[in-house]
């Protein structure tokens, strides 16, 4: 054989490997980092987190491998949303309604007063354009949200002082972000915004009167039982508290196809994964309230005083904050449309299950 | 250059092709077959089947492509655990309680009367052992199943005739599979089990006198509201009904990790996708039986004393069932127990949320 018939022969060999060049970029392997606004503490939001990475790097065999790091190892609990925006990580792990001050209209993404339960949050997500709504709203920012899951309903927080009527409220100093605390401000209470790993010293040392943070569990990962006395229910603030994996935009298109389905999908995984962990540790976190912290720690029903002021507060307060943007505006419309649309339904089933099956 | 040294040359260049073989065998591509239990007007129900199929596509970039059947199309309605088992096809998309013949454990995966609700049955399957209990069930058949979705808890169905006590239930024919059937029969119901795609010509034509089937989306789809008038909640028989992916285990051994991941995580993602579509449609569904079909039919609470009386009924026919293989008490105990767990907690956040946030 001609050496130059070898060459051509080869070159032969050297097309067939051109060919398998879509399956070999492909194959192309990508490492990204994830930071959350949680302290690692927060055993069930920075495991999701985790367990985001972990059912990734599975589906793609590797070639999506994500760092995570919890709030304070690379990057301070409020300041993810800017760091990815800006392209220093790739994605980030918090609630929308931290960044009210960037757009009001995040907060709804992440819970209204009086709103939607959890499973109302999925179906305005994915059946009531709320997602949508999502979307548009972080493309401002360059950013792509997906729902990371729900922490469940959740409680209404820990008061050091037991609560009797709305005069109570005034002058109080509480923890709360998003709607619910601007519903607080128009009662007079001093609202203020700390994240999840700084509330416990500040309750301990009176720098604030309350706050609430999720449910049982959390709340005891965070000492908040061994701070303040009073643990009201329900949540009214927060009936279905929404977290969110968002992406840097840049760095989510630069993937193929199946790695950003990839990325979608596990946010669903997670979603349902948390939920259901919320569910069981809640259940044993409550139980040894009421047992081994009988005594010390009670756990109250809010007064329905207190309760009908605040829905009627809620009310103009929720106007008030819909119009401080043309798109809080938009997204409060289609909340409370849909809301009012599920509302026979949701009261049909889940609703009499609660009155009436379980009864 | 000696023509030695080029061929040398050219075989480190093959050394780095047979380095990538692992990925190329990677890239092998599975067809397979999936077929249903429901007739193709059943939108959600079919519809997340074939999304299913889609999802893993996109996941997997075409590796593994799954075709999907609707009942009768190649298998009938409730041949397909046979199917999968024999290895004719890789999966399908039922629900367990279909299989009570074979194994009565299987009933209490899909609902369990008075039971669970959505929320509490997917906390159940991955917090509470209830996957692991199901997968046990399953491997006796060598299949290997997964959650598919909730249709939310169910409307009590639709009856010809109004329901007043405990005698109209005596001698009435009824079409319902599951627990929820063993305890009409305790009640003197003649139950029937009839595929969800022949339920209105038999009710029709009066050879059954009522029929549940999911809520108002489905059960119009049926054309249910055409034949009877009757429609009663809630769904005490099934308050978190769940449908399954379940797969031929050797099929499902034979796939590279990944894809058997996509598999799990796609399940995940239409469980989520199903009960938002569910809420959406009933929603409207709901609307218009109160409208266009105000007068033709009427929607009813279940009478108290009848509620009351299926309840105290439930509890013997339970135990009973129960006792009828050695799973099917594992199953049972399992059951319960988580239900009891939960229950102060789904009562101290959902149930608050339906009773006070809501109201």
């Amino acid at each position: 054989m001609q050496r130059r018939t070898l060459i051509r022969n080869l070159s032969l060999g050297a097309a067939g490997v051109v060919l398998a060049a879509p399956a070999v970029q492909a194959q192309k392997k990508y490492r990204w980092r994830l930071a959350t606004s949680w302290t690692p503490a927060l055993d069930v939001l920075q495991g999701n987190a985790v367990r985001f990475a972990k059912v990734v790097d599975e589906m793609s065999e590797g070639r999506l491998k994500i760092q995570v790091y919890a709030a304070g190892e690379l990057i301070p609990a409020f300041g993810v949303f800017d760091a990815v925006l800006q392209g220093t990580l790739q994605m980030f792990n918090a609630a929308a309604y931290y960044w009210a001050g960037k757009e009001p209209a995040t907060q709804w993404f992440t819970a209204m007063p009086f709103g939607l339960n959890p499973r109302g949050m999925y179906a305005w997500y994915y059946q009531g354009g709320g997602l949508k709504l999502w979307e548009e709203t972080y493309a401002a920012f360059d950013l792509i949200p997906r729902p990371a899951g729900t922490t469940g309903n959740q409680m209404g927080g820990w008061f050091k002082n037991k609560l009797e009527s709305m005069a109570d409220l005034q002058g109080l100093k509480f923890r709360i972000p998003g709607l619910g605390g601007k519903v607080y401000a128009e009662a007079g209470t001093t609202v203020v915004l700390t994240p999840g790993g700084e509330i416990f010293p500040a309750l301990e040392r009176g720098v604030i009167d309350g706050s609430e943070w999720v449910g049982p569990h959390d709340d005891m990962k965070l000492g908040l039982h061994n701070a303040a006395s009073y643990y009201y229910y329900p949540g009214w603030h927060e009936p279905g508290t929404t977290g969110e994996f968002t992406f840097n935009r840049k760095a989510y298109e630069e993937l193929p196809a199946d790695l950003k389905a990839i990325l979608d999908y596990a946010a669903s995984y997670c979603s349902e994964q948390m939920l259901a962990e919320y569910e069981a540790k809640n259940v044993v976190a409550l139980n040894t309230l009421r047992t081994r912290y009988q005594g010390q720690v009670e756990i109250l029903p809010f007064p329905a005083e207190v309760m009908g002021n605040l829905r009627t507060l809620a009310r103009d307060v929720l106007a008030e904050e819909a119009n401080r943007s043309p798109m809080a505006k938009k997204v409060h419309e289609s909340f409370t449309k849909f809301q009012a649309q599920i509302s026979p339904w949701a009261e049909m089933t889940d609703g009499a299950y609660h009155r009436l099956v379980r009864g």
